[in-house]
């Protein structure tokens, strides 16, 4: 749809449009107003070329295109039957619940593993732990490849499946040649797509999921999406979408919580949304509120920030991570939110 | 706390500064570090124009004070022991519900009246209904006086509160001249300081209620409570703060929504938080996920909007406004919620 | 322009929208594409009303319009010949400076007299000068009745008009009958459509010229155009649009600075741009780049927060305000560079 | 500066905040104050895990911390006496233009070599011209390897240096490889850090700059400057600091322009300033008001988007590049602002 600057085209405006429209097998069509005519693009409007060519007529005000640019991770797409599984969890049945540490400890080892323990104890069905950290400060500490080891050691105790963020081909590489059944992309890297197709690449033709972090700005929804087909693309549809909250944050909170996000992504696409409620709020004492809020708004699952002993843990687990007794506290009240909008008839609760 | 540029200042320095702060009888004490030397304020540092002059000084990085500007919304002034009661309930003990039409329409009264009877038949403790409307566009429908009539009148036959917006001195007057129980402070007014001042003046010796909007812009929470202060000052503390969303809005919602802010008001201030969804998200279809993730988030109530036909209301309900049905189920879940928030030990859902 | 969630709609669903539309005047042509079909609205969509019944249909996804809601403020209406005029300087001609204290000290009028005079000297054209002043802090000094007499005395002194925020109809009132000749609406009042109506009222039939200020959030360019439209509505169209920054600011600015908007704000409508470059960065070093930047941008004119002795100020002057001497220089320099913008072939600098 | 909930600790709080910062070597110093008593942090307190226990203890409001954690970047260090140099200029004494295609065209490379002798000519000091392409969607052009030979053909042709971005470790080998004399992290990438430390250690002996994107987030200034120390940590200081608008853009503009950081920039670190107003505003149309204004604000340099034939352009170019000519006379005005901002006494304008 083209929406001109004045009230209508002149004649060789419009024949500026057809050529331009032509090359991508489109065609013009205008919509004659009493006031003012439009004109639709007949024919796939999803070149983004097009687009930018005609944007940057004089003559042009703006171009609406309303075709989805997701092919694969369109609510429509053939893709929406395929369910995702971490777990023994089916997304969209179950509310999934990821817990762990922020960034693991490789000379206290056991901070993770009785960790992992409380945490299945708890009721999480899948452990985080921080192999490499992304650090905004380059002195500070960025991970260590022997807490690979401690992850997938935590795996094996618990019978849990974990989930560890990369950053490039390397960890890539380490994290998957290690067994790791969850990669983490993280806000830093949410639109890094070199890593995205690195990683739908890696994964293809295995059964490994991907959290795909939401990005810190206020992005469209539409841009997430996309970068979740750049990984679907590659032939393995396993990845879950996380909102962790955007920037600049609210006063008091690290980010602006985006829990609400998941309604309008569920209309848009089929993949699952499991809410980062650790990142969101920033300090423990906020992380159960948001988690509730975001089952209240439909996600399909949790990934929390936990430890045995919050202040000595690393990373951010000191501020963010709350403790196992917390967390099953969490997943009750998470759970029963969760049954009660999905029971069709409310009962009124025994006060 | 005074941050200088540099790692310390000079005496001379030092000698302007504590003749400024002098002049509001406080005194500077230097802290010294190893790397640098900050300068305390000791006093009362909550003088506007101080902090203002010290901010003005070259060598001065940035002030930041610590203590509440806010002497009787404060958590901990006295006024902390207040609790504002609306339509029988406490707020603070029991989920307050306010429901009703965005706009009254004079020409259909019964709209109104049928809505308030269904909306109380769902569990509501409280009515909405706009009398005077604040338009974007000049030309649309402003509202009307007759429709005060119509909302005492829906008032008298249902037994419930009624909650309108004013926006000048006049609206003011006819409303509390009317019997209306509840101001509405809009979010175009959220600052506008001498419409707070009158309904502060105004509503002293009574036991009408303020139903405050937060600002459509990021501000801080203190501005948001300083308003507040504004009206609580002049002797009524019945004042109730209601985070409406910001600008700019999600992308597929009319704003951001930001009940989660209510943790963070809870912990600065005594006053009841009553969130509403229905500008929040701006479509029927999100209101009950934004009222239950309000719920989540701590709030004492929620402000829906509501009515019997949706699509034959002005204003924002035809596309805002969910109906009565919609709404008791999301009351029943509400409630559900707000006791699961409270029960010490939750039990597993029975599913 | 209808956009629905589905590729096309069903005969009783377009039967719905037809229905609807009628009411208002219009009718609904399909725009049949290869994959989708939307649906235009052909006649005056500008109904607010129409609008938001069409948003709230379940199948539609969302609503376009085109036409622009502003009949006297758009570029295209016939109030584009108006030229505003403000001391002696004819807006688009000349670059217009606006300069003085945030807040006049009854207590010590010569510092406005002298600001005056120097500012004046300086190459200002109005002065500004702030009679009553809205505070977040209930307890901060705001204003007093006496000021008035101060700002139009050193207007008699100077020869020039002077300009004034007013928050009330008592201000207003007081304001007009002093003599004031630029009421000046702040940005926590730009969207206050109660002193928007009674201020075009006011004016109506008088030269008063208004300088409205931007609000403090997001909001869209129309909406800040429609604000001038409730004015210049009752016949005045002595308008003027103020950027002044938008929260949430930036790291180390009061607020985000919005400078950027004048282009945008000149494609849609006529009315001239006055930049307030003192608001948008809130501390004195930073304000010539600012107005410089808003000068390089288009800006029509510049309002600038000077005092003779910034340290003596009230308000926001001590950290804000600049000397008459860096204001001179600035002028150069922006009167400068509003030359070189306009110089159809710019010669190479002579350095 | 630790900000406690409470008006003062009690001993055992003091004494465990007193064992937390003594494992980092500091120790805690009261400030006491009429009202309330905070908690210094004397030492080294630029250690995040130490802020991060601090700020997870209960009764803690905030912990300020008032040390730069830019080791290197901060302007007090040793590195401020570096000045980067490009294309034959020096950095802060003349105004660097970067001017070039978005995205080479490896079938038409003759669009770039003719804009590489068009710039050239109206003034530009080094080429920028897109091999590799970030891409929302994941279907559009990605770039060629081949178009690498044609931006190094291009540099030969001209003798200017060129800038294209590089989005992994292969892409950097290949473009260091060619002799690509100024690498562009993206804004994309401006948090990736594991692609930051690949560059810094790639270029370290090398005279190679980087041109570093800021985020699209409305992060801290503090953070992107870190991003440039994890670069500069290797060993080549050659960094440049690149804003290039934020998201959420403002209506009208594809970002939110933010040429206005550059002063908040220049006071924290000695790194050169060069802004990028093609992707700040997003149209041609728009371009040259924003480059002036980020040399306004006192930028070092310019980044734009120019092609000889916008309209036959790839990727941005169609709506984003400007033509040689516009180029030219923008060059020739940004110099002449340039030097108007450091003439110590301007003359008033010939007008």
């Amino acid at each position: 749809m083209i929406l001109p600057k004045n009230n209508r085209l002149t004649e060789v405006e419009v024949a500026e449009l057809t050529v331009i429209v032509a090359e991508f097998g489109c065609r013009i069509q205008p919509i004659v107003g009493d006031v003012r005519t439009i004109y639709a693009i007949v024919g796939d409007e999803r070149h983004e070329l097009m687009i930018s060519r005609l944007e940057g007529l004089a003559f042009v005000d703006r171009v609406d295109t309303i075709q989805s640019p997701h092919k694969l991770m369109d609510i429509k797409s053939d893709l929406a039957r395929h369910r995702v599984k971490v777990g023994g969890v089916t997304l969209g049945d179950e509310l999934l619940v990821m817990a762990g540490l922020c960034t693991i400890d490789p000379k206290n080892p056991n901070y993770f593993y009785e960790t992992a323990h409380a945490v299945k104890e708890a009721g999480a069905h899948a452990l985080r732990g921080g192999v490499w950290k992304p650090r905004t400060n380059p002195y500070a500490f960025q991970g260590d490849n022997r807490s690979l080891d401690i992850l997938m050691e935590g795996s094996r105790r618990t019978g849990l499946p974990v989930d560890t963020e990369v950053m490039d081909e390397e960890q890539l590489r380490l994290a998957l040649g290690a067994g790791v059944q969850i990669l983490q992309i993280g806000a830093r890297n949410a639109l890094n797509y070199s890593l995205l197709r690195q990683v739908g690449k890696a994964i293809a033709g295995r059964e490994t999921a991907v959290l795909l972090k939401r990005g810190m700005h206020l992005g469209t929804l539409s841009e997430f999406i996309s970068a979740a087909e750049y990984i679907v693309n590659f032939g393995n549809p396993n990845v879950i979408l996380c909102p962790r909250g955007t920037q600049p944050g609210l006063d008091g909170y690290r980010n602006h919580p985006d829990e609400s996000i998941t309604p309008l992504l569920k209309e848009r696409t089929w993949a699952p949304v499991v809410v980062d409620p650790s990142h969101s709020v920033g300090k423990a004492t906020y992380v159960p509120a948001c988690a509730l809020a975001a089952v209240a708004y439909g996600a399909d699952g949790l990934c929390i920030e936990a430890h045995i002993s919050p202040s000595h843990g690393l990373g951010d687990d000191p501020k963010q991570a709350i403790t196992p007794k917390v967390l099953a506290e969490l997943i009750t009240r998470a759970k029963a939110l969760h049954a009660l909008r999905r029971s069709p008839k409310p009962s009124a609760p025994v006060s």
